[in-house]
């Protein structure tokens, strides 16, 4: 028979179950995070209507975007899981409870050019609070404990919250009469860290901005100091724009609420500079930096928005919410080494026997099972020394030796596969062992 | 702005949150079920190249498949999770360790004509274990001792697995000269339950099979008993052929390790008449029935078969393995109010303040996050009605009250939603009482 290739596509990732069990271990752990503030889960299909999918979409997530024929429908993949939660929201309003906290964890799809470390399959961990009408700033105040929570569990220390609001940005453009270039401003000081502040001011004057407006730009971009000196600077600045002072109440209070939620200072900045590119976001805005890992860029963003599911429906649904996007988050870590994951095997023990009959050795793994152990029982006839190299590549930590001698003794040798000690044991003092 | 109307494709399961914590929670019983016998996590990709995904599909599922085009490439969109695995065992072979036990439960894709229970997009949940070349038939008595597992701990007790051997009726069939015809044959014998005997002897007939043939065939599927007397009689049947013996020998042998590895009698019954319509299926063949729900048909169904991965490798890979089809076993049980599960809400207390200085209400939910209890505030200028409302309709099961007599006095009132019991506790009590 003619063989076909078995291959991947080229975008996809696709893991050894050492790795996939790495991969689960760090999904679990965002969605008990998650499921620790009180998030309801939801899991909308992957296939949806393109009329529905795409009510908002446009310019490049549309060229991106799986579309295809079934049947006389015209069907997409989604892309994001905030646009199934725009629609589910607006579906469901009647049936939901309001301040609704949903998470969402699945799979969406972008058919970006492929390259290294960037995927067309990805997971998104993402959640969001959503209010029916209104929605306190408190919330926006929740949110950074929770990443600090997630990003804790995942097993890092060293992390930043940095934390903005658009309101400021926003009225800082309506002063500087610039509004109209605000979206191309915002991308340029977006850049600052990367590439320095000269190279902004070349950026800002190739779109026209006025000198005078470059100044006060620069003047704001560069307030430095502790959280709270930087409000008192904003505040300083004495620009009059209702927009402007909106937003520094708002920071204010955000910061004034983090603090309450326990939020080490340590873990969290105000950074005037970012924005999260995107016109989507109205007022609080967060990006999270690993600090010994910044090349990976911002691993959890997010913001406050006015307005979730308006093509939808005429309901204003204000949100706030954050993402995760783990495919890249763990491609990237495990390039690194710098996943902090323990569990490396899903087998506690492998019980392999020296002799012919099984009976001895499926009571055993009957017993630890029962015992809420996961355990293999080696089935084959291979000798010895390959059923002990099976538990070393699987990296299973303990294996149950059952020979002859343990037979009519009624015992077990056990074998810690990372100090190659062994003992004898009863059975029922396995328990306690392992 | 014209709006779009939020809707779902037909045949997309999507569930309110409650129903959702419930899938959940029996997604996860199946997980942990399968890890606990050792088997090891993939995720292979949703979307394929037509190629690799149609090396071997062909007739009705061809025609079910989700096919496009992105680019260059045809693509699809998987139909079951048994292709993609052996296109991974067959293009990681090396790196992997055999016998290779894996479980996978995600998402497949079949455009069937939309009927009520009948899903486009559904979970699989799958076990197999892959021998490289050969595998042993002792693991064709584990697989009844993980799905007895696995259902016990979907919360049923009153349920049967039933086993038979393909080979056996082959076996028959050769005997019986009816090889030509034996698909046909057991298609129509499978439906004996169904139709009854009578039907079954006639559909027999319009097919073409003698009549002395038929009655073979009728004797063999009628023949009754205990698991050992079934055993007996098939041997008293005094078929000489090879397979049929090489069958019986097999069934003796599962039989007899379902036993060693403690699989209940009442749980598991030899069933000559199963024979899993297709051609897959090469030796032992399970289904497994909740007794008192028969009208779903089998919830966990599979078997062994010859080679998994014909279609890409020369190397012959035996396997057996079984599949819970989760989204039709979870809508049906819904709809008949059959899942056993305790858990209806992800927050176990809502915390909820009676003044508007939200820091003690904050304090209290750190408290009990940091304890491990998932802890919503309720943030919202509601009258305290509304948001013990939230709780109910939430069914979270314990409201904390803090107003100012709480604040005065260091305490808090915690309320069971249940029960309606109320009492007043410090702090640090709450942990204990939770």
């Amino acid at each position: 028979m003619n063989k076909i290739e078995p291959r991947t596509l080229p975008g996809f990732m696709e893991l050894l179950p050492k790795d996939q069990i790495m991969f689960n271990k760090m999904k679990e752990k965002i969605q008990k995070s998650y499921e620790k503030f009180g998030f309801l889960p939801i899991d909308t299909p992957i296939i949806e209507m393109s009329e529905v999918l795409l009510a908002k979409a446009g310019g490049e997530t549309e060229k991106q975007i799986y579309e295809f024929q079934k049947g006389d429908n015209n069907l997409a993949l989604r892309f994001d899981l905030t646009v199934p939660l725009a629609k589910y929201v607006a579906q469901y309003y009647n049936e939901l409870s309001f301040p609704f906290r949903r998470y969402q964890i699945g799979k969406v799809y972008r058919g970006e050019r492929p390259q290294k470390g960037r995927f067309r399959e990805f997971y998104q961990c993402d959640i969001d609070i959503i209010g029916d009408g209104e929605l306190s700033i408190i919330n926006d105040a929740e949110i950074p404990k929770i990443i600090y929570n997630t990003i804790k569990e995942l097993g890092f220390d060293n992390f930043t919250i940095c934390i903005n609001n658009r309101k400021i940005l926003n009225g800082l453009f309506k002063e500087l009469e610039q509004e109209e270039n605000s979206i191309e401003i915002m991308r340029i000081i977006d850049k600052l860290e990367k590439i320095g502040k000269e190279k902004v001011i070349q950026e800002l004057a190739k779109v026209n901005v006025p000198e005078d407006a470059i100044n006060k730009i620069i003047e704001f971009i560069q307030i430095q100091g502790s959280t709270d000196e930087k409000l008192q600077k904003l505040e300083q600045l004495n620009i009059q724009n209702d927009i402007f002072k909106t937003g520094v109440e708002e920071l204010k209070e955000v910061i004034k609420y983090i603090r309450i939620f326990g939020l080490p200072e340590e873990n969290f900045r105000v950074d005037l500079t970012i924005a999260r590119g995107l016109d989507y976001y109205t007022g609080t805005v967060y990006e999270t930096f690993l600090n010994e890992y910044r090349s990976l860029g911002s691993v959890c963003s997010g913001g406050r928005y006015e307005n979730l599911a308006e093509y939808y429906t005429d309901r204003k649904l204000p949100g706030v919410g954050v993402s995760i996007g783990l495919t890249r988050l763990f491609y990237k870590l495990n390039e690194l080494q710098a996943i902090k994951e323990e569990q490396k095997s899903i087998s506690k023990v492998l019980v392999v026997s020296m002799v012919e009959d099984m009976t001895k050795p499926i009571e055993v793994a009957t017993f630890l099972r029962e015992n809420n152990i996961p355990t293999e029982v080696y089935i084959g006839n291979k000798k010895i020394k390959a059923k002990f190299k099976y538990a070393d590549r699987l990296q299973i930590p303990f294996v149950i030796v059952i020979g002859e001698d343990e037979i009519t003794n009624n015992v077990v040798t056990l074998k810690n596969m990372e100090t190659g000690e062994q003992e004898t044991l009863k059975i029922e003092d396995l328990k306690a062992k392992l």
